[in-house]
């Protein structure tokens, strides 16, 4: 009765996602390989760290921070923002 | 550097996960879509819920028990368990 679930991949295979729609609203659980992305967002993103650490440069400020398993950081929409994998991470990625 | 991340597809395609390798130890991050499944450990297996629900029947247990976000329940290795999934549901499953 479901639509299989949906598998995008990004960054040469460096980064890969499945995509979840539920009452907490329409989510991607998705993996980051080490190394170095830069991501822009067409909506706003509440980007929480599941397993692993991300170093993050977002649009709004002037330095890099580190977050880890549980922290969360927000990007408003149409906005582009750095990060830094330094072991792979797993992360949940809300849409708004 | 890295190799491609991992992606395994089960019950026709309505679970599916990446795997990661990092310091918390080795896990997959997956997603189920709405069904009953009946999954078999071969290693003991740390299972969060990420978002959405797990309706879990541990084999050391008589009742059906709900695990919500940010929810834990532990499975020994060489055990099977029953889950039901009433909305498409994201975890994060630790092996050791």
């Amino acid at each position: 009765m479901n639509a299989a679930l949906t598998v995008n991949s990004y960054f040469n295979d460096q980064v890969k996602s499945i995509a979840l729609d539920n009452a907490e609203g329409t989510s991607t659980v998705g993996v980051m390989a080490v190394g170095e992305y830069e991501f822009g967002t067409s909506q706003r993103e509440y980007m929480t760290v599941v397993s692993g650490a991300l170093t993050v440069k977002l649009p709004t400020e002037n330095d890099w921070k580190t977050f880890s398993k549980g922290d969360l950081f927000v990007v408003e929409a149409n906005q582009t923002f750095q990060v830094k994998v330094e072991e792979t991470t797993a992360y949940l990625c809300r849409y708004e």
